[in-house]
């Protein structure tokens, strides 16, 4: 090893105890892994392909691989009532591709979420579905409730008759209504696609609605949300034909080897989503909560769900229109703190932090912590002469990442 | 845990020391990362996506992930000669696919190897290139030779124009003449991309030439066969041009996350092949020429290099028409002996064992080991009547495990 990668390999193996004990981690696509679902990682699983359905492989010895499949999706599938899941898959990206050249032909049109109200690059329009030959049209938006306008999408549904509408967004601070959506979608010959990347956790723990529930055919996530596991893709679904119909397209022509190794991670992330029954999602909502009522009451704007509505993970804080989302980003982190940016789909042209709790919830701060998390955003965050918010650049990094890190060591010491 | 998932992964905990200790492993495609890169991976790097360029990333506090993809980058450009190096992508398979949607337009003509000369799914007719809506032709090939038929593919690149052509297959006995071809398509516009996944350890070793020496544009690869690493894929190019068309369509499109926390595994397996110098490629192909002439010794037919040319890590054992040639795999199986099946290339219609000496030479083994490794492989497999090969019903599997165990076992001692 060079002496410059020796340093570099023992910074990524300092980077654990970084995270877990020295920053306010408020990404809201961030989670880690039990460590017994870390260590279950086999090579000897990932020293060859193990290629086709389980136990018809085309390599020696691969029932392992095949019954960890086997087990892994029908833990997927009793956690989320589904009728298949298919779990080798490496990102929710590539998952969202091989579900459009599964069900699609290129030429045909697609609803999905446009970026500016929190559509995903694997979703929306010039992004993943553009790589099958598809035509994106945008859903109609509610800005003012920052969810999708079910009135508008079922209108667009009759008029345009897609061949599939992608639900689900990287900005999700509620349940969107999609009960008439899927019924119309089911009328018009079209599929239905939730892509839960952001809530699979949530779901899994019964405080966001299944999209099964109202009929959806296909769920596709990513696994280290709101969910704690290794990244990868998984995709789930109501109809067998519609499994048979994915899994034949992946064999033949997208997943010639993946690696099988990080199957029993999978298997325990499931297992323990299951043994959990609901409270590390229940924990996360709350957190939500009163988070949010901590910011205000702090004296921030804050986007999220109103009363009588369950949140998410996920909350906003608009960005003033003259400050650079990026730069705050950066800002935030010589503090301590970690959290990301994004469009502000209430107000076009805007941005806005997006944070989610799903990490801190995980690392056991409960609701009781909220205020102290929200006055540490309180500190480095002020309001713009627009209302929004900016960065202060008067506080001092060094003071802010003491605050962090005792507010994290408390949490790690139980209090 | 549930008790069935704890003997599940128990079973998965101890597949390494069976792989290692009880097994005659000559799947042509196989290989285990050292200790040190299995034991390099950074969960806390895979907790969220770093989208986008090094340094530019839109996740806070991305640095770190930064520098592994500049470092590992480097490395691989300094081990294979290229002008850039792309190390996110999760499998060649999926790099292969990113080629097609960044270097061609659907419709477009490609020329690849076919399914009956040993061309892989994400290269051949009706697999991967059908995603990106090609047109594949497949490649002159020569069956006497086993190798690209170099002549009818320049004339073919010269009538045909097409915009693509892929070169490398999974079977490879040895080094096709590829410069009149590479020569023949940058007259006529065409890219030249090298699928490597399988001689990628002997081009590092320089045991295997170069494609880059010859002009090929790209060349793309796994990286857990004949170099030892965890499955990924891997692109490395001669033009920066065309590694920013490659990453401006990865970053719009197709790689919103990756598995970040492999990079530091994947710069150690690449440390590690520049450190040993070749040694270890010279090892396989110097064990596959002994391998080669030991079977033929034993009385085996035998497709490999011949005299004058250099081996790589395969061999291919003709099988009899009339025999399965999965159930053969699995018969071999149970004597203790992991072995693959593909097309025997140089008889149209017809099967062989492919193995490798990649594995094994990893393990210790030298050549002269290699007329122990025949004689078991002659002890198991018989000629039929038409000269060509199947497994010798009468041997007792108990016995066969006990001798591969030996042999294992002595080269585990030193012997």
């Amino acid at each position: 090893m060079t002496p410059d990668s020796h340093d570099l390999l023992n910074a990524c193996a300092g980077r654990l105890p970084e995270l877990q004990s020295r920053r306010l981690m408020l990404y809201a696509g961030a989670n880690l892994p039990s460590s017994a679902a870390v260590n279950a990682y086999s090579p000897a699983l990932s020293a060859y392909p193990a290629m086709g359905p389980p136990f018809f492989k085309e390599q020696p010895e691969t029932d392992l691989v095949s019954e960890l499949e086997m087990r892994a999706s029908h833990t997927a599938m009793r956690l989320f009532n589904a009728a298949w899941a298919e779990v080798r898959l490496p990102s929710c990206t590539l998952a969202n591709l091989a579900i459009y050249h599964a069900f699609c032909r290129p030429g045909d049109r697609i609803l999905a979420p446009a970026a500016e109200h929190g559509g995903h690059l694997s979703q929306r329009r010039a992004g993943t579905p553009q790589l099958a030959g598809l035509q994106v049209e945008d859903l109609p938006f509610d800005t003012a409730d920052c969810q999708l306008d079910t009135t508008r999408t079922v209108e667009l549904i009759e008029s345009t008759k897609p061949k599939l509408v992608v639900l689900g967004r990287s900005v999700m601070l509620k349940a969107d209504d999609i009960a008439p959506v899927v019924r119309a979608a089911k009328a018009a010959g079209a599929k239905t696609l939730f892509d839960a990347s952001h809530v699979l956790g949530l779901i899994a723990g019964g405080v966001y609605p299944n999209p099964f529930d109202t009929g959806v055919d296909l769920i596709s996530s990513s696994t280290y949300k709101t969910l704690p596991g290794r990244p990868q893709g998984l995709v789930l679904g109501r109809s067998a034909q519609d499994g048979q119909t994915l899994r034949g397209m992946l064999d033949a022509r997208m997943l010639a080897n993946y690696d099988a190794g990080r199957l029993p991670s999978l298997l325990l992330t499931l297992e323990e989503a299951l043994a959990d029954g609901g409270v590390y999602a229940s924990a996360i909502v709350s957190n939500s909560a009163a988070l949010h009522g901590a910011l205000k009451a702090a004296g921030l704007p804050v986007i999220g769900a109103e009363a009588g509505e369950t949140h998410t993970h996920q909350l906003l804080l608009p960005l003033a229109a003259d400050v650079d989302p990026r730069d705050t980003m950066l800002a935030l982190q010589t503090h301590g703190i970690l959290i990301g940016t994004c469009v502000d789909p209430s107000r076009p042209g805007h941005s806005a932090l997006r944070l989610g709790t799903q990490f801190i919830t995980r690392q056991g701060m409960g609701t009781g912590k909220m205020q102290e998390v929200a006055q540490l955003l309180a500190q480095v965050l002020r309001r713009a002469p627009c209302g929004r918010l900016c960065v202060d650049p008067g506080v001092k990094p060094a003071r802010m990442r003491e605050s962090v890190e005792r507010l994290v060591q408390q949490v790690k010491n139980g209090y």
